[in-house]
């Protein structure tokens, strides 16, 4: 399969890269950057060195869908409406890793506080747990962001289930979500020996949370983001309220239940730990504590992986009748 | 005044002998520690080193209590109730640092899983800012646990308010809080790039925290504690759900006014910041966001100084009429 | 191919569990484990769910041996003496990941302060990029320490050319070295915020280094050990004062042609990185700055992979005329 | 006394404003910032809030001048030169924490690359251990480098007993000594888990470090830097190397002797540890170890104090004749 890569120079392009990088059926056919055109991509990513032998073009979009059979776009909000509809138009299909086609237009309008040129494009949004049929058959995926991706498939089971009054999901982070710009909120005085709550009611992943929940059932939706010292992972304390009493084994029952056949879902014993998923494509799911009308539940994930590039593999691997687990098959790294 | 310290060997003995080194007004008349009696102090704690020239003892409380005007108790817990009333007898105050005082006698016995041997005694619970007049005329404090101290200063004014239905504390704390014995918890590759969500529901300073809060108004209490990768600091989220409608303004009028003449309380613009608090002895509040029903609160502590060794001086301090700053207006340590 | 391991409970056995993992090629017929038999691998390696569905057994070293084509001896040093013997009795070839075969037994004694039950076995030195030939006809391959690797692999060519007087290691490794054992020395306050040289002029690993440099050229070797604020990696800033001036090409031209051929070493621009090597089996040379008779050159290993677990799949792969990168082919996980 | 600031936004001035705050006898008449002119201190340096009621002022040296005693300017280096004959014409003593007066014109302008436009001053170095009776009659002190601090300290004995052929310092610092603005060097994902060496051979205080030992006695000086994932910090391994045996006892005693006053050095058993001076001025010096004709001996400093703004206040109370401990005689913040 062809693939090409659209801003491969950040952090989710260059995982994108390590995943495909010893895929014998994929051929990385272009990787784009503006900044870094004809560099070597190990350049920017030191760590595929010797193992990917590619360097940087900075072509038009139309020039990369006609190479390829998929396209990533891998660039910030905004910029993805403006080369999605050419990828498409020139017989690519698409998975786009930022937030323009995740939401529906008139809420993405008013999250992001910009026109979306783009309104009447159908996407598929990319959880394959919630939406593989859908993908399957597919042109253009939204690929969901890290928190909605720990988020929902923490509480998938419950609202499904229709007794979730109301969650406040505490998440916690790994500054890579921020990107591999420096800023003051990477810089790591700031980050180390330290925890950054942010966004604390407003994060734009809020209302992509509810989205994705409302499809299931009725709730109320809170979330909180943090930053702790560390570079990978996500995991997200889920308080879940609900309108009726529920054992610990009920609600796991639940969560076995419908997460039964999902390759990259775990139910754990105890907590989940970011130790456990880090650099693979695992979403691990445990804890299920009951205390009266609260049940906590726990996820971890790679937001690099499970969160983004990991995820977006996955969607491709479904869109073309592949193996799913096919090049994300690896299990975490531990220590 | 002269201090005795009992179980002077651990992170809170050495916190406590860090911030009384320098005081000229404080004569330590003994610090003991069975382990390492005989052994300089800088053996165990080698920060002190040139500035605090004391020997570990191993000598028996009364003989404790007969050299000193007050004695912490820096123990484990069930340790502590078998020393206190001895000291007692033997005119000596007493500020202890375990949970053996903190709790009506009926729920420690629940809580702890222990009987209490000196169930009759009255104590004060130890939080300056809410128990002022009391520690100022008690024989016996019990000092705060790290949680709560973050936990409830973070909640009181609006609890005191008459206006929360429930409250959800999402605490993170630094693994300092886990003591000075390794552990499979403490273990470097296990708390590095990771968070550890534990006692989820049953944390033995939720009913702490409770009890403190029934003080001030009627509400709903759930906890649950986080072990992120930092030494020191607690980060508490209070996600505070209310009854009634209230502006950011009304919320922030409340706690100025509460704290206006607290001096160890800091309201903070934006979100408060472990750094901010490191090695002090402040409680910085902040955020104060209000989304629909729910209104955030955030504060940060050093669960060595405010949630620890630094609370128990400045009760100290109170009780024998000293500048409740004394020896411990100092910044923290920043960055 | 059949594989057993003995000793899969700890970092080192996990780690081939985990690159073992996913080999078509690899059947792992036992793991074992005394403390862990009959419970699933994943009780202790939770990254491993799901991916390898394996308990631990405890069976004895015979059996083990009749099982499998290769075993690796995944245990504390002086264990590994008593088992090799019977595994290669028994038909299996053995890649000891302990100390016992790397050292000549004479030197081996002093070291390590035991007198060795096996003095007359014929091992090999593990580290491919020296001992290639001599490993694929080797039924028993000692695999090299992980500071020994970092360090021989630094300096080789430049003692080749024989123009090196002495040489000053100053290693810097992450604590997972140190093992899954907790202790005072892994303690989280102990090691966050620090750096611990230790074993400062007597690291058993320094006789290991001399002994190999010794076969390519005469020098002085000094060796110091750091534990950094990291889990995984080992860099090492190798001090290199060399007899009569070189430049820096002339240097570069050593590396460059002695590594030519190598599939796992990387020489790279500037500085390596314990980023781009982090779970993958490169072994990253660089920095080769020339000051005076001073050369400074800077090698950067994953200690679990290259200088552990890697090496010992990269030595079976020689052994058995695999392809030398099979199961290892993979970039470093960065960010 | 009256201090003034000049450059009090960066972490430098941030520290002399936190050893400052609590002085009785020192007034802070003024602190200044061309950024943050008019704003409150702690709108940068949060933990100073309540502490420090100070407003940043953009004023030009002459009247700070006026106004202070004396005057600590934290500027980037070529800043200080323009600022410093002005002050001192103005009637003010001078501690400058920039390079502009620590090394001898000539070498510095080599170093530097710069023309020195106050060539003709005399400066004098700020080590006290070295030169406190010069610092003493001093009005213009050139505060020490954070790396040369200790490093001097850990040579300096053995260098002035004469012994000492060559010396390779190699150290390990934490990231705030690269100051408050963002970079890539300063990206916690590039710094986490990772150890850079920086300027491996050509760091600018390589020539200070030399500079100074030369007074002492002749030596070979090799020096290079690696930033470790810690925030405070600099530990420093000097591999000494001798022209004639010695005894570990025997370099014991050079340092007890020549350290024997220093209320700042402390002799450590074992090796020291940046945990025990983390927030306070002491250098400490351990290790010893004799190995042939290597010696390792290992000191450890907060570079923020010791290693900056600690030792420039150690500077006024000399320079003032005030207790040499004045404001710093605290111990280290441990864990």
């Amino acid at each position: 399969m062809k693939v090409g890569i659209i801003g491969g120079s950040g952090y989710v392009g260059g995982e994108l890269l390590r995943l495909l990088a010893n895929r014998p059926d994929v051929e990385i056919v272009t990787v784009t950057s503006r900044t870094f055109k004809n560099q070597p991509v190990n350049v920017i990513h030191a760590h595929l060195l010797k193992t990917l032998d590619l360097y940087f073009e900075d072509i038009p979009s139309k020039e990369v869908a006609k190479r390829s059979d998929v396209v990533f776009t891998a660039v910030p909000h905004k910029a993805a409406m403006t080369q999605v509809p050419e990828l498409l138009t020139n017989g690519a299909k698409v998975i786009d890793l930022s937030a323009d086609y995740r939401l529906k237009p008139n809420i993405y309008e008013k999250i992001y506080g910009t026109s979306h040129s783009d309104r009447e494009r159908k996407a598929t949004y990319g959880l394959p747990e919630l939406h593989r049929a859908d993908i399957r058959h597919s042109d253009l995926v939204a690929n969901p962001g890290c928190f909605p991706t720990g988020a929902i498939l923490a509480a998938a089971p419950l609202v499904k289930a229709g007794i979730v009054e109301r969650i406040v999901f505490d998440s916690k982070t790994g500054i890579s979500g921020a990107g591999m710009n420096p800023s003051e909120v990477t810089h790591y005085p700031n980050v180390a020996e330290n925890i950054l709550p942010y966004n604390v009611t407003t994060h734009r992943h809020n209302p992509e949370i509810e989205q994705e929940l409302a499809l299931l059932g009725r709730c109320k939706v809170h979330f909180t983001p943090h930053i702790i010292p560390a570079v990978r992972g996500i995991l997200t304390t889920a308080h879940i309220f609900v309108k009726k009493a529920v054992s610990k084994k009920d609600v796991m029952d639940l969560y076995w239940k419908m997460y039964a056949d999902e390759v990259f879902v775990r139910i754990v014993e105890g907590v989940p730990s970011l130790g456990a998923v880090r650099g693979s494509n695992f979403c691990d799911i445990g804890c299920f504590d009951v205390e009266g009308d609260r049940i906590v539940v726990i996820s971890a994930i790679d937001n690099m992986v499970k969160g983004a590039s990991g995820q977006a593999i996955q969607n491709m691997n479904i869109m073309f009748g592949l193996d799913e687990k096919a090049g994300l098959w690896m299990p975490g790294i531990a220590p």
